[in-house]
């Protein structure tokens, strides 16, 4: 069979723009995000030169990096382009979520020509002191590799280092391409080797922090047979306490999904039958239909039948761990139990012993393979499956947050992508039951409000892809052929980000965008006990318009305020094809929140001396009244009061 | 007379959240930016607890960044409140473009509670390596000052420094403060001495870069008697050149403004009557009706007439220089005359002489008081007033830049605040000219697409306060009473940003904002020679029905397309009235561009080889069809031919 760039015909020699997308076709990462600029638009030329190449066009730099992000998740790895200065400082806080939450993607940032800096002529977009290197310094803390791409001799390497870092460790890398630099010279040739993408190709370089492997080399062959020998004794390590443990519980964590471990994990959560819990990050990894799935671990928040397993194991194996520990405002995961598996994405920790530089697929693989059932020690007794009830409830019933996850839980279907905002959403997904295949986005760790619009786009990009490969290489690893795109998103986080609505009407995608209307930012308003903060409340919009305000012409839109309303949507078989995008307000009172927040807040209740006696959830009886007027804009009632406070 | 704290009855200690927010009150800077967010919400609550305070509640950080940075524009000082991570690095590229262009604002982030930093507990917002300092690392490049409130003994020094250093060197100043400290006693008496805002009450502090001097203690007092004798020296040098050119020029730029030098450049300009001109970014500075004023100096590409004064000028006088040389892609500045006096904001160098540490102020008084005009050599000769022409055009005559800019010149009054955004509006609104006390905002050097929407909504705070300060003080150095806050926008830029129309509606604010609608990035797709790549596109919306749409009640909205439309709108006296909101959609072809670009594009076209035909600006004949399809989404077109090529 012929090369790759003999079946693309390419020449001799291509430039390093098209190398760079070339590079980048081959790994299947074929829609590009981010802005034009006037550094960036010579390589941007190179983009439309690579067959199957597209450019997203976002509408500003911070949603095109929460946008690569929601596509690597989905396919590994993603690719932005931004332009020098106010470009790359605008995508920053988005490209610093990747870094804390393990999302591999490439930075491109078009530099001024080198002559411009040398010469410290340019001063556009700088800050006027002469110094160019300042945001490319800036992206150390927030990036695994950085690069300049300025040596002729070294520049494809310096490309295949910054994507092959950012697909194995999978985290952030920068490449600053000078606009004169985009015609350098590169041999075609190079494309016919496919990438060392093994996770222990790049071993020797720390997988965390940024500064200290500028430049590094790649080193797949160094030291194979000692760490084959250490894998051995791990396996074995991990297999005896396996047999021994008589209350064992599986964690499984997002790095599952981030090193391409769902099948591995899922089949030794099968094999080994031990109780199974997902991460708030994780929700979407294992089949939840499993009789051995229990769930969401939360930490000290997590449910009573959950904390009872977890807490009280005497052995905790924790897959794909992001972190050991953690304490947010969100969440407490802190294991109780001493004797604790860690595997990280490339290190494992067994009890206090820590092994690092470990190819954790292969493992995994091993522990699977040497994996003998019949020497488990545990039996499987209790059948933890998930069963989401239903309300009876009448059709008048305002929604409450307390039981309209649960209506959505029986809408999924195998093959989703559930994406939630961070704030009640991320609440109350946890409370849902995931079909088969369902896939979960989340920013849970970073948390930073707005991201789930922009990750919408991107999931939406990738889904598109996803379906197209599959058609293509027949390959069914992506679940079904369809992959609905459905966003669970707050009034007040999507008001952040809210234009990139604009790119996905652009680009003809067709996501469910389910608007949480709670007027204004009700996870801080509830969490911090501030229930009549001035400061939490924004301005009400007629969210439904924008489609059409955006130049969408076949959509759907539906204002979603009683159990009825609820029902029939779900009910409707038509609503429940993604033929064209769907925007839906759903109504629920601003102190209403999910069950898992109002466990929170009476666990901190009691430690608490700041919580007013209307801080407390709502009870049931909210009027039709209350709700409906919250489609005018309440300002009208607000403003008199702040004029007076203020002029 | 008594005292800042018996007037405001203070109890003898306040909290250090307090404290702050009196402080920036004392300054008039009484409304502040920001979202709330977890960390900053404990400060906030103070924010209510100050009379006169009003909270912006912006819409995202960057956007606040940008208002902040409009609203110092007119007040010398603002305001920002993000949150710790997600929030102040969304805020970055706003602030970098305050450090890059000189204006003063105090950046408070609201941190986690120290506790939980020593502990490396917390983890939500963070990037997971226990690494808390890494945002305010960061943020030393971009600020001339940064501090985290830790000592109770310190913090209100502390706090009295970031405000000074702010005002003072007009630049961003960063302050941490974590959640715990908010509470730490301040003596209230501390605010019955005003700040010394002194230009040189920080003058032993390096005036250029962040890193070096954190911490600085004010000296104000240092040194006078020298700096007064070098003052003094200098003052005869500068005479002695002024009375001996035959030739002269002055170029006003930026730093006049930022250092609240107006009134002693002004008089300087008239008592000289050398001819004088301004940069781009000074543009509103001087009084256009001066004889001896000739417009906006634009370096290489400025006009014949401009460049036969300053080129060939034996002394030029460059006062609040901002940058000594620049060259970028919009303009260069480089004055051939080697017999040149710079003013900086705090230095001054004549030659090739220079005289750090000066009190510019002191300085230009000094100089003005000493001056003898009778010794002058120069004498003035030619009238150069700016004349804008009136076109006799048929009303059905589609718009085009050439001419555009002179009706809205003859429609602009005394007192107007006039926005431009980078871009086309930047280049148009050289050809106008500006009534008396008119101010001119646009970030001609830094140079963010979406700037102006945000500094929009900061400069229509802040015009609010100046009508109401000019009412209670009888101030009238504001001009009139009234002003009127006018944007120009392209749609491009517009789309960046666009949510702030919201936070602009929620505070009842009435600019008027006219977006240029010219389908998409056209000074990048005319500059760059790319008339048709596609990355230049954008969504085409339904600009004017956005108001509506983000809860607006009392507005108006209107869509210029030919000559008449716009005569009629400019002669409407209802419409000069800014007593509501107003959104004008003015359409303009694609690749017609202002003639200050089609200048700058025939100078590099001689340069240049990559120019294609199609490249050129539109001739005259545009046929209103081509226009009017332009309100419809040209994606309909553009879409298939997308697909085509992606999938």
């Amino acid at each position: 069979m012929s090369s790759y760039s003999q079946i693309n015909n390419l020449p001799p020699q291509i430039s390093v723009g098209e190398y760079i997308f070339h590079r980048l076709r081959q790994l299947k990462v074929t829609t590009i995000f981010g802005l034009p600029g006037e550094f960036s638009m010579p390589l941007m030329d190179k983009l439309y030169r690579v067959p199957d190449m597209r450019w997203a066009g976002n509408t500003n730099e911070l949603n095109a990096a929460y946008a690569v992000d929601g596509y690597s998740r989905l396919k590994r790895l993603g690719c932005i382009i931004t332009t020098f200065g106010v470009g790359e400082l605008s995508a920053m806080n988005g490209i610093a979520g990747s870094f804390a939450e393990h999302v591999g993607l490439l930075h491109i940032v078009g530099m001024p020509q080198t002559s411009a800096t040398t010469k410290q002529l340019l001063l556009h977009h700088t800050l006027g002191n002469g110094d160019y290197e300042i945001f490319y310094r800036m992206a150390n803390d927030i990036t695994c590799y950085t690069t300049i791409i300025i040596d002729s001799d070294f520049c494809a390497d310096e490309v295949d280092m910054c994507i092959r870092m950012a697909w194995v460790k999978q985290k952030p890398t920068y490449m600053g391409v000078p606009s004169n630099q985009i015609d350098l010279q590169v041999d075609s040739a190079r494309l016919d080797i496919d990438l060392d993408l093994r996770l222990d190709s790049l071993i020797n370089t720390s997988p965390i922090d940024g500064i200290d492997n500028k430049r590094t080399q790649s080193n797949g062959s160094f030291g194979q047979t000692d760490s084959q020998r250490i894998q051995d004794d791990i396996t074995k390590t991990i297999l005896k306490r396996i047999y021994e443990s008589k209350n064992p519980a599986i964690v499984v964590d997002a790095c599952v999904a981030r090193q391409g471990l769902l099948r591995e994990t899922q089949l030794f959560c099968e094999l080994t039958k031990f109780p199974t819990f997902v991460t708030p990050m994780a929700k979407g990894i294992i089949n939840e239909d499993m009789q051995n799935f229990g769930g969401v671990f939360t930490g000290s928040i997590s449910s009573p039948d959950v904390r009872e397993i977890v807490d009280f194991a005497d052995f905790v194996i924790v897959i794909g761990c992001v972190l050991e520990e953690f304490s947010t405002s969100s969440f407490h995961f802190n294991i109780k139990s001493k004797n604790r598996l860690f595997i990280f994405d490339d290190s494992v920790k067994i009890k206090n012993v820590a092994y690092p530089e470990i190819n954790i697929k292969n493992l995994l693989k091993n522990v699977l393979f040497e994996l003998d059932q019949s020497k488990i020690n545990y039996t499987f007794h209790k059948n933890l499956e998930i069963q989401v009830p239903r309300h009876e409830l009448t059709r008048d019933q305002l929604l409450r947050q307390e039981w309209v996850w649960g209506e959505f839980s029986h809408w999924f279907r195998p093959g989703d992508i559930i994406i939630t905002e961070v704030g009640t959403s991320a609440f109350g997904i946890i409370q849902t039951k995931f079909p088969k295949n369902t896939w979960g986005i989340s920013q849970a760790l970073w948390g930073s409000s707005g991201y789930s619009l922009g990750a919408c786009l991107g999931a939406s990009f990738a889904a598109q892809e996803l379906e197209q490969e599959a058609a293509i290489y027949g390959n069914t690893s992506s679940g079904e052929l369809s992959h609905r795109v459905i966003l669970f998103v707050g009034d007040g986080a999507f008001q952040i980000t809210m234009q990139e609505l604009s790119t996905i009407i652009k680009a003809n995608l067709k996501p469910y965008i389910f608007i949480m209307n709670n007027q204004g930012y009700s996870i801080d308003r509830f969490l911090h006990h501030r229930a009549n903060a001035k400061y939490y409340d924004i301005q009400q919009w007629h969210y439904l318009s924008l489609l059409s305000v955006f130049g969408a012409t076949d959509y759907e839109t539906r204002k979603i305020i009683t159990m009825g309303d609820l029902q029939d949507m779900l009910a409707d078989q038509n609503f429940a094809i993604n033929d064209k995008i769907r925007m839906l307000e759903v109504m629920v009172p601003s102190m209403d929140v999910p069950q898992a927040i109002i466990d929170k807040w009476q666990r901190e209740k009691e430690g608490s001396n700041v919580i007013n006696e209307n801080d407390r959830p709502h009870s049931i009886e909210t009027s039709n009244s209350d709700i409906l007027s919250w489609s005018e804009s309440p300002l009208t009632e607000l403003e008199p009061e702040r004029k007076k406070r203020h002029l």
